[in-house]
């Protein structure tokens, strides 16, 4: 990945996250780097104890979630009872939040059709 | 602060998270530097739904936690409903956990004695 890539994955994180604060959520982000080894998301964001747990892939194309990080956010949906989402943000289309169980049944993969059918809006999310 | 001393504070931090995890909460670490004017404590640990919010500090003497910490914590307390410490790893006597509650009454100080009194140790919170 390039390192204007990365920014622009960084910056789009940042303003998620004060989208979260401005919709009446508190939320954390763990940023890659200071991770090693334990199952962290990227959001966690809290409401009068609904938990939502978010993982961000900033894309052009398609991808599919390793079978690690589904494990680890699997855990969050199992230990922490958190709603798991995994968030795309396509260009020109914003974020949309694809549950961590289509995930799976999809075995992973997200395309952009997928993204469409299954992907939730923002505000249905954060109420 | 020395560079000797923030790491060994970053490696407690570590050494905290590790053991939140074995204890069997999962938990999330926010670092300091990539914050940027959002109410982030340091740590939030989960457990079916129980909340723990955390500010860590390692130092040697007793120190006041400032009004605009206490309020961020607040807002924690409040809009997700969680239980907030100020966790403070003494030397030579590991961490312990003062509720939130506590220190605002004790106007944000934390000494030695108050800690003696009011920190709570890890295996009763995280249980």
């Amino acid at each position: 990945m390039t390192i204007s890539k990365y920014k622009k994955g960084y910056r789009a994180e940042w303003e998620l996250l004060h989208k979260i604060y401005k919709s009446g959520f508190l939320a954390i982000r763990s940023p890659r780097s200071g991770r090693i080894g334990l199952p962290s998301p990227d959001i966690i964001a809290v409401k009068n104890r609904r938990l939502i747990v978010i993982e961000c892939k900033s894309r052009e194309d398609g991808f599919t979630v390793d079978k690690d990080q589904i494990g680890q956010l699997k855990a969050w949906k199992k230990r922490a009872k958190a709603m798991v989402y995994i968030a795309w943000r396509m260009s020109r289309k914003g974020w949309r939040f694809i549950p961590l169980e289509d995930v799976i049944k999809n075995r992973g993969r997200i395309g952009k059709k997928f993204y469409e059918k299954n992907g939730i809006e923002f505000d249905k999310i954060f109420k």
